[in-house]
């Protein structure tokens, strides 16, 4: 491991790579200098944007940095593809109004073949480490999370971790999520019938990895789906993650009896030839469970849920997807998508929690899961959704039995239903405790939740919460190297060093402007107290003081002095004290 | 119990009382007035600013409504109190430019003479309680709370509530801090050297509270100390927090080592006639415990526990608060004072939490609990700090064990230290977690913790927040009454009752207006259906189809079927269901 070093110490941190066992396996890392002249490596999602030695441009993707790895395996092959067709835009009604108006909008980049496994062979990352093979990803992933390979590869082979990265999406810095690993952090994009462009989604998606999300779901509805997602997928460095159904039922003008498991499986097909890296599928919303929602306060709030109970009742046949999930497998195991099974009857209320409906069908999630992994397809789990702190560790107790530990995927939980533009804050707080006990990623929630399209700043403040909540996790947890951040953070704090405490804050802007708005001037970032308590009163000068009087040794050498000899000392320091004036205060800088 | 019910519809809420056994004993509510008829009774904290039958004005200060009890009591006496001296405002300096100048600030309201129990005799609730009385106080907070007064009267003489009510702040509108009963906030106003001003902290004061602050910590540090005081206690509908300390430092320009008994003994009394309600008081900083501080990677943190442990060092003595304690406690019981016991060593980083420093206190803290209970003083005890998610139970469970179950007051504590401008979120996850298992009171953090003063958005911000933890604490501990609130909320949710919804919400105003961010034409008020998914997906509206076709009876009287009525008519739904032309959506109503 070799660390690639431009510094640039003026601007406080610079993007550095660990480079593994070969030189096309970079992986990223924030490297912030502190103004004492050490370092610390943060975990970096952020792609080549924040790398000024790359030069990026949205209309021609990242570069795939994967691609020599899937090829070199041998197992792939090229093929034609599906012909891409007006609907899978929405643009079925081909009059003028709603013709192929968004045609200039078709990503320009690079022209690409379609790959997968030979003869539909699975080619799965679930698949090669069964056989006790290590991969570039894994090997990447293991220098990115500071962990031994085999640690990676044995994860992955027991269903206990997934490492989502389609065959056709090469441009990836793969990522793994497993409990035994950092807790990751999902960001929602997706434009809606009733607003957003292409634009703002690539820009959504580049924002949200820039504050640190580990994947993105684009959960678009409207029309351009299949163009907003080659957008986004040619120029995302995360796994990006669907729900087909929602492209699906786009096809059949939103009427979900007219769906089918052929208009499903070839909206598959596409997503999964362009590159999706894992896909929510909804196929344990059993016809027979549908029923159980109905006495409940908030019935199903999970879209894909509604859509495919209503099918359910309209045919009153089961659920298209069950009755096919072993055909659905061996398609994602040809391209290496990973499952992540919806829970489509997810609690949308604290009343609705944890009840009949939710865990009968978390049960046959079990049960699909069990069957996945038959078809080496890597798969992790959802979860809610609404429920009440004292209800959910249940949660994660219950889906770690029933699906062998596989990954769990939450939405928060929300801990209460009273506070609408504050659900980042209601779902934060379950979020950091579920995955305390075990959650390997967290679907975010921004404050928009139940009331509009979150924007640019929502999609930020979503993600900074979250990564609060992943990273409390982490410490509860007890990740190796998880407390060393916050070690540095305090340190900088006591030290008053002010421009550490900004650049290795999760959010060094607001920090940054936050203390300016009320000690603006330059030297504040040098000055020994700050705005909240004032000199006289800076409780950590006052600490200071008590260490270099009575601690003994260097003050900035940290307490290096034993209990017993600063016992020992202090009488005489005492006396010291007194004959210095009984200055508490050191005199300040400026 | 009567309504009061000047029912005022069109502004979806308005405020109103709860009248007990006696006319004067009026215990307000937020009345939330539902499109569908309901109404919905929501604790109240902003006090008659909010009642636009009563004419308030700051500079007259609210009524006394509690003097009658008091005086009817017949235990206290009026007497010339302690005259104010210019050094009470930090005007020690008489010279042109440091002297008087703010004497135009001077509060000009009525004039009073300072109460306390007659001959210095304790009057404390936790006296009344323990002699089997329930004071009018008691019943009001029991009609607040919607409990049994003998269960409030119970738990006040068990020490494991208190009811901090000076009885020189008739102005409150009594409430109790107790872990059976709701979880409780507190906000920190102040200003302090380097900015800020007496208008300011009593706006601060109001505003908190208008968005639910339970108490309010005063915690000026600069000039006109006891003037912004005066002015916040007679305005304020909420008790009123200080700590003694901060202001006897200012006595003697800020040198620690000059502070005496007798200085700290004279703020005491200074502010216990002016109406403090509650003290924080670091008597448990030993001077042993001192060095215990001295390896830790932050110090000590704690303002007071600074200064106290600075002074202890200075003249090598035991801390004189802790020397005279069972004096304190005599001045306080005369007033109802009631002790807040400050945590002076509370950890200020994740890696301090739970440390020998914090836990030593806190056994002394243990100890001048029982010896305040002798004196018939109401107590709580303050708690961390910085503590990671999996060390926060450790610490409600040692203080309940050592304070023999006295209401914990806890600080957060923050989850994680590496998110600056994000502290409400960081301490917001512990505090939701650590109310659930027991504490009483949360002190709020806002985003500008660690960088800078709070402005009006961040005490919002701060009190939202805390709001949040405290009623996911109430519905995880299964507080009586408690999940109503959501289930009201989530009922309006539902049913697109979106003017239900925002008038239900914590914060009305940002629901409004994100809602309106998207969707901001007046009909999209009454949409089935909202921004995020628009009309084709929206779940919760297939949701209700699925109920009207399948769930029997009238979809608007909610899930009263039974679930065998339902199964057995699933069969012949489906059929109707698809001779209706197979619509899952309804038409919508614009």
């Amino acid at each position: 491991m070799t660390m690639q070093d431009a510094r640039t110490r003026d601007i406080g941190w610079h993007k550095s790579y660990l480079t593994g066992s070969r030189p096309d396996l970079r992986v990223p890392v924030r490297q912030v200098h502190l103004t004492n002249g050490r370092d610390v490596a943060l975990y970096d999602t952020s792609g080549p944007y924040t790398d000024p030695t790359v030069d990026t441009d949205v209309r021609r993707g990242l570069a795939p940095l994967r691609e020599s790895w899937i090829i070199g395996r041998g197992d792939t092959e090229e093929y034609p593809g599906r012909p891409v067709r007006p609907e899978d835009d929405g643009l079925k009604d081909t009059s003028p109004r709603g013709g192929l108006r968004n045609l200039d909008a078709v990503f320009p980049g690079r022209p690409r073949l379609p790959r997968r496994g030979r003869e539909g062979a699975p080619v799965t990352q679930l698949g090669y480490a069964r056989r006790g093979e290590i991969t570039p990803e894994m090997e990447y992933v293991a220098l990115r999370e500071n962990v031994d390979p085999r640690v990676v590869r044995d994860e992955i082979a027991a269903g206990r971790a997934v490492l989502p990265a389609n065959v056709n999406h090469p441009e990836i810095e793969p990522m793994i999520i497993g409990k035994r690993f950092l807790v990751k952090v999902n960001a929602n994009i997706g434009n809606s019938a009733v607003t957003s462009s292409i634009k703002e989604e690539v820009e959504k998606m580049t924002w949200a990895t820039r504050w640190g999300a580990d994947t993105v779901m684009d959960l678009s509805t409207g029309r351009n789906i299949h163009t907003t997602r080659e957008w986004v997928l040619r120029n995302s460095p995360v796994p990006i993650g669907t729900v087909p159904l929602y492209q699906a039922l786009e096809k059949v003008d939103g009427r979900a009896e007219e769906l089918s498991w052929e208009i499903y499986r070839d909206t598959v097909v596409e997503q999964a030839e362009q590159g999706v890296d894992y896909m929510t599928v909804h196929a344990g919303v059993l016809l027979r469970y549908v029923p159980l929602t109905a006495r409940r306060r908030t019935g199903i709030v999970s879209r894909g849920g509604s859509i495919m109970a209503a099918w359910c009742l309209a045919h009153h046949r089961e659920n298209f997807l069950h009755e096919n999930f072993e055909e659905l497998c061996d398609i994602l195991a040809a391209y290496d998508v990973t499952y992540s099974l919806g829970d489509g009857l997810r609690p949308g209320s604290i009343a609705d929690a944890n009840d009949e409906a939710q865990f009968a069908e978390l049960r046959t999630l079990g049960e699909l899961n069990t069957i996945a992994k038959r078809h080496h397809v890597q798969t992790m789990i959802e979860g809610p959704g609404h429920v009440p702190m004292h209800k959910i560790k249940e949660n994660i107790d219950l889906q770690q039995e029933i699906c062998e530990e596989a990954p769990f995927y939450t939405l928060g939980p929300l801990t209460t239903d009273v506070a609408p533009a504050y659900d980042h804050i209601t779902s934060g707080i379950g979020a950091a405790m579920i995955a305390w006990w075990g959650t390997a990623m967290l679907c975010y929630v921004t404050p928009k939740e139940h009331l509009g399209l979150p924007d640019r700043d929502d999609v930020k403040t979503g993600v900074i919460t979250y990564k609060i909540a992943a990273h409390a996790a982490d410490l509860a947890k007890g990740h190796p190297g998880a407390q060393e951040w916050d070690d540095a953070l305090s340190d900088a704090r006591f030290e008053f060093r002010w421009e550490d405490q900004f650049n290795l804050a999760l959010d060094p802007d607001t920090a940054r402007a936050f203390h300016d708005e009320t000690l603006p001037a330059e030297p504040a970032k040098t000055a020994h107290f700050c705005s909240m308590c004032g000199p006289k009163f800076c409780s950590m000068k006052i600490s200071h003081d008590i260490r270099r009087t009575h601690g003994g040794g260097d003050p900035d050498a940290g307490a290096d002095g034993s209990a017993a000899e600063i016992e020992a000392g202090m009488a005489e320091k005492s006396r010291e004290f007194a004959a210095a004036g009984n200055r508490v205060y050191l005199p300040l800088a400026d």
